[in-house]
């Protein structure tokens, strides 16, 4: 399989390697400051890749975790092997529901199959997930060009979005969620401007964002992410774009820790907030976002910063005293009501359970309450730490 | 003078140094790495202190102020000196209105007495300011001491603090202004548990707050400033007590960046916000925030983060792209309807002009308005930025 060549940057944060059952991925680890491409050929280095955020991003993981199924099915094709595999894989990040939806539906492909025929199907599986998820990106771009445009009517001025974390390129198999929309503007020439919040603890916004921002030409600026209500206040953002990890079926949304104080501070200064949705990111089972797991991350991770010294090397420092203890949780939750519209590759549905079933009828209707996830998982609203 | 012992950590951001014309400060661009004190003894240095944040803290850069006065005048105390000196120092930093009050306090002793006394009278006045200072320090503690006393009784556990930026003995010639009622209560055994917020960009949280609450033994936590909104919607944080640079008539509240997201986000959730603010940090002259000069500083604070690096040596990093812009508003004004009380020297005041003005009569009475330091700087709204 090869991807089409839409993109006017030449990066891609995952690549069938040619000839090869593996992909090549970005490792984001090293971003901005060296581009280092790793080879994934094996489940267990698929796993790694993810935990260890390799990879990140909801859509990405999800098709990362459908590769890796595959390649463990490549080498031992059983039930057992590949109940397993599915554990190790899904026990990597609890809280984007992409990665256990494309790890079932490689799984509801291959399990009619004998044995011997199951890597393929799973091989095709995982390139349908890619395929498709740069479709969504796609899709949902152009749904969201259109808020963009009208904003641009009204204010006749350069549109200002605000974004956190990466929902870019590098967090899809495309060129993003919340990202696409402003790629697809600038393509079109639309005058606009980003506001990237660096998004502490592990700085996707400055490392990733700033990145893609950079490689494409879009006009941007960095800010700390206290700057957010400020910003807002002073009237210079129009939209707050962001994408999600997993949204319920109430449009409640999932997504990086911080998304919610800017949510607070779009509401209080009258700033829409968008969150880009590719559907397989909406978790039916959930009827709100009470539940969803939050991962709580390594203290680390705010206790040191790492980048890039003045020899060009990667470098942590710790910022705290010795002995100084962090909380780290990695998401956090925005209710519906804070959310002006979910943008899908259906169209922009209101945060609302009726108007995401109404633009997804059939995968409401399948969904019983709770899903099969829940049951496997328990009453989930306590698992927010290790 | 000597500063009485009160202070149970063995620390302090400003001595006199003894037997000399001079002051003792902690160089707080080191801190929590390396402790490290310099000597000032002229005005040039003090200037070079207050710009460059070797010194920071309302409080303690009004001090620094009035004893860079007082060297200056050593050296030449004509009334030319006397207002280059003034004006150097006044141009260090724009937003805390503390260093104008204390540069105007000094001079104001000084300039009615002959030359030859001038100097004498000016170190009597900044070691008043430094002591006065102080003495303000513990009010503001007792009266807050009260308020966490009274969270205590009404919930039974560990009162929770949520604190931004440092307003602690490192902001002070004492022990503190948000700080204080923090390290009273732990001092009286009233068991407590401190969020410390990092307060990116330059990292006061992390490098100065935790650095003082591991001195002093009190219970924290280090967080992401972005994760203020979803540590308040858990239920984990019974109030928010936050210093000030300066402060309007009407009770407006100019602080760190990133306070004005704390606010919307303990309103959201009914967690309230206290301010400690001596009365020094009070511009009688400013109806409202809005005309706050909010001082723009260098976009490397964000670009890059300072700590310390394996082998122990402070080290900064790059966090960005090469080419990266990034904007570093310092503070942000958080409306007066956001915060729950004001603790001032006098008591907890509503923040408002009939409750600042019933507290602080005499001074709500003497002052103008427009005030010398707004006619001198004219429009201050416009002055965000270079």
């Amino acid at each position: 399989m090869s991807f089409p060549q839409h993109d006017p940057a030449d990066y891609r944060a995952l690549r069938r390697a040619q000839g090869t059952r593996a992909i090549d991925v970005i490792d984001q680890r090293a971003l901005p400051h060296a581009s280092v491409e790793v080879r994934i050929a094996d489940v267990d280095t698929a796993a790694t890749a993810i935990a260890q955020m390799w990879v990140r991003g909801a859509p990405l993981i999800g098709a990362v975790g459908a590769y890796g199924l595959a390649m463990a099915l490549g080498r031992d094709a059983s039930d057992a092997a590949l109940a397993r595999a599915h554990a190790m894989l899904d026990a990597t990040r609890p809280t984007a529901v992409n990665l256990r939806w494309a790890l079932d539906r490689v799984r509801g492909a291959v399990l009619p199959l004998p044995a011997a025929q199951r890597a393929d199907a799973a091989w095709r599986e995982a390139d349908a997930i890619a395929a498709e998820d740069e479709a969504i990106n796609r899709a949902i771009g152009l749904h969201g060009l259109g808020l963009l445009e009208a904003i641009a009517r009204r204010s006749g001025a350069p549109v200002q979005v605000m974004t956190h974390c990466n929902a870019g390129a590098l967090a899809t198999c495309g060129f993003g969620t919340a990202t696409a929309p402003i790629f697809l503007a600038h393509a079109a020439g639309l005058p606009l401007h980003v506001w990237v919040s660096e998004t502490r603890p592990r700085l996707q916004g400055a490392n990733l964002t700033a990145w893609e921002m950079e490689r494409r030409g879009v006009p941007y600026t960095l800010c700390a992410d206290a700057a957010s209500a400020a910003l807002m206040r002073r009237g210079d953002v129009d939209a707050v774009l962001v994408g999600a990890d997993r949204v319920a079926r109430n449009g409640d949304v999932c997504n990086k820790i911080g998304t919610y104080d800017k949510a607070l501070a779009a509401r209080e200064h009258g700033v829409p907030l968008y969150v880009g949705v590719p559907s397989p990111t909406i978790d039916w089972s959930l009827p709100t976002g009470e539940a969803i797991p939050i991962e709580e991350r390594s203290a680390d991770e705010v206790l040191r910063v790492t980048g890039r010294d003045d020899a060009g090397q990667l470098r942590a420092v710790a910022i705290a005293p010795p002995g100084a203890r962090a909380v780290n949780f990695a998401f956090d939750v925005t209710p519906a009501r804070f959310v002006a519209g979910l943008l899908t590759e259906r169209g922009v549905a209101a945060a609302s359970a009726d108007a995401l079933a109404a633009l997804f009828p059939e995968r409401a209707a399948l969904t019983p309450n709770p899903s099969p996830a829940m049951r496997d998982r328990g009453d989930a609203s306590d698992e927010a730490g290790p």
